[in-house]
């Protein structure tokens, strides 16, 4: 092993290929169906919603897809991204193992999103796209893309669940500042924002609600589409580059992890660092787990159900076969927005479900005092989501100490806590709640869910 | 020129050297004066306050001084830092001339002030000091410093100006993320902070009052030191890493600058910069212009008095050979809270008198604008100190198209703006307000702080 605690690439050793893990999964995912009929749909049916480009990148089984040379040369005003040896932790905690991170939030958006808005942005703009509607949560998604979009002259439009864009003003100052547009949802820009405010003038919004303000927007005009950060295939295929850079620097490392961990909303940060070393499982025969850290308060891929389920609570997108709580489930308003979604990516869930990674749940207490280890040691103030996966990471390290052995151990950091500083604040008062999601609640919320 | 827009060094390149402009001053600067006595002091007076190494460096004139090991590992975390050529932002603005910046906010503490507070730590540790003392106004400082001195095991008491303290929670928590003590000043804890708050029990502080609250702590004790972020020698010294490393990559960018420029508060993030291209002017008679941008608001090198004058408000300090508004100066409560300080740093201060560097004040508004257009073509939201170099680059690429030249312009990008975004809502809500300060205002200034 080198001793050094930063391991980087030159650009030059920069991945030019994405990673599709559908050439190497054993089981393919089942077909997405069609909302009213319920029939499997074919990629046309997205073709109002979604640049081609990217629908082709949907249901491409290709192993490796190029990256264009525009998306490469803005990829290089951050990319290739550091992987560290976290020395300084190891030794906080006196463990014998080794642990690594790979850090992503070194970009303009703070976090791993802007590797999938880039592309997005570019491939829309190929096809003579104008604008954009998306939605955001916590906002690293709409700051992700609200540059990118400015980037190739593309207007942007986000709808930010309203609870967020009060409470995070940080994050909607950063979107106007990288020039994008940000409405309250529920706004009554559209019909099923109206819907809602009829029934409810006070409703906080939702994720759900927003996905559908921005799809109502997109399907309206032609060269209006419509962007999503995480959950679906052509999202984790971007993020891929995570991973395909953190194989060589291990290998630059000398070293190789004995498992790779990454927090888990919809997917994207986790598949993109752990899907190229699950190639090396599936197609090389590599001895390596994978384990995706969720939050207890949202645990569906621990306690959901595998079933077709909608990914927005109105039900205007296809049907996925997802793990789920049911997609008119609300999660505990715990301050990792990233992670409160109701279900996980049809890649994610299809290999899950046949054995090939694991997930386990968290709790966030726990996670924050990783995250302030971590940022006491290592120096940087990581996301609320990505303490989970610092915590998933102790957890390896602890139990590997108890057992005698030394392991290595790798995560992906997927952002910075500049702008989620309150929620540091309500941890050091001792105001920040736990909860965990009973069985009984989980089989509450998914009948609650009927499709 | 390289097409390239990252210019990186390897850790082998990084510099292993502080460079001491000391030794290459036509004119050496005229000693510090006893506070009480006005006769000079030398070296053992500080000794009650800074370890002895720190106070050697302050003093010495050897051109070169090795950086300890340790404190390379330590900016080896982040460094050496990017240079970037801004090719976005000058096809926005449609430039002939070339705009580079080296950026120092990819860090523990989002700005430059990591250079020096990993050095002030260290060789505290090696003197066997148990607790430090600072003062900060926005912040940077604080969380700079509290990092490093929980990396040594050091205690950190940071006096943080009350106004701030309220106005800025975000790198107040920030320094709880890194375990400091933080404390509103004034505070009862010492005599200066009680004697403010008998006489006005709602004073909003001062950097001048905060400076006497951790000097007063630190005295006391022998194992208690204080430290300090720009202005003294030894401080500049450590930021001309940063320089030393912009020379190696203008090289390597097959380049060289007609003008380098930074902002200006006490001097340690422009003389970082500039010291190092400052000797190729001095020693190998290199044709370079070197402007230091100040808040007109605060115009200490453009309009201040060259005169003996406090650190301080309370005059705790020794007299020092400076640029100044008077020790009393309180500033317009602008947003680059870092630039907020009545005198500049003995060094430039005798360099901007000899002519050998230039200085320009501007308005916050502007400065703000250019900010804007940097986030939305490079995709850093710069801190507001850094907005001023920003826009004294702008200045110098516009004035070269007038003249119908090309220049190659390099400033300091000193820090990203996170935690400063309040600041960018107001300047959108068009409510930030614009001040010069006159003559005549100047004048009063420095009356009424008489030594």
């Amino acid at each position: 092993m080198k001793k050094t605690s930063k391991i980087l690439l030159s650009e030059k050793e920069m991945p030019r290929q994405w990673y599709n893990i559908m050439a190497d999964m054993p089981n393919k995912p089942m077909p997405p169906l069609h909302p009213a009929t319920r029939e499997p749909i074919g990629p046309e049916a997205l073709a109002a919603v979604f640049p081609m480009e990217l629908i082709k990148q949907e249901v491409s089984t290709e192993r490796y897809i190029d990256i264009p040379d525009e998306v490469i040369d803005l990829y290089k005003m951050y990319r290739p991204a550091p992987l560290f040896r976290a020395i300084n932790m190891e030794k906080a905690i006196g463990t014998k193992s080794r642990i690594y991170y790979k850090y992503e939030g070194g970009n303009y958006s703070g976090s791993h999103k802007a590797n999938t808005a880039i592309a997005q942005a570019y491939y829309n703009k190929q096809e003579g796209i104008k604008r954009i509607t998306t939605e955001t949560g916590a906002g690293q998604w709409g700051s992700a893309l609200s540059w990118a979009c400015h980037h190739f002259g593309i207007e942007l439009l986000v709808f930010m669940v309203k609870v967020s864009y009060h409470q995070k003003p940080g994050r909607k100052l950063l979107m106007n500042s990288y020039n994008a547009r940000v409405v309250p949802s529920p706004s009554t820009m559209t019909e099923s924002g109206r819907r809602i405010l009829e029934k409810d003038p006070d409703s906080p919004g939702s994720l759900g609600i927003a996905i559908s303000e921005a799809m109502e927007i997109a399907v309206q005009d032609p060269y209006t589409k419509y962007s999503l950060g995480s959950v679906l295939n052509h999202v984790i295929l971007h993020q891929t580059i995570i991973g395909q850079e953190a194989l060589l620097q291990m290998e630059k490392a000398d070293d190789y992890p004995d498992v790779v961990i990454g927090c888990f909303g919809g997917g994207s940060n986790f598949s993109g660092i752990a899907f190229p070393f699950l190639r090396e499982k599936l197609a090389n025969g590599k001895n390596i787990r994978l384990v995706a850290v969720e939050p207890a308060s949202c645990p569906k891929l621990t306690k959901g159900k595998f079933m077709y389920d909608f990914g927005d609570s109105a039900g205007m997108t296809p049907l996925l076969p997802m793990y789920t709580l049911g997609h008119n489930f609300i999660p505990e308003k715990i301050h990792a927005g990233g992670l409160r979604y109701h279900g996980a990516g049809v890649l994610v869930s299809q290999l899950l479900k046949d054995g090939f990674i694991e997930a386990k749940a968290k709790m966030q207490r726990e996670c924050f005092e990783g995250g302030v280890l971590f940022a006491r040691t290592e120096g940087i103030l990581p996301a609320p989501e990505s303490t989970y996966a610092i915590a998933g990471a102790l957890d390896e390290a602890r139990k590997a100490d108890i057992e005698g052995v030394s392991k290595t151990i790798l995560f992906n950091l997927s952002g910075h806590g500049h702008f989620d500083i309150s929620a540091y604040e309500k941890y050091f008062e001792g105001n920040l709640p736990d909860h965990e999601m009973t069985a009984t609640e989980v089989d509450a919320a998914i009948a609650n869910s009927e499709i």
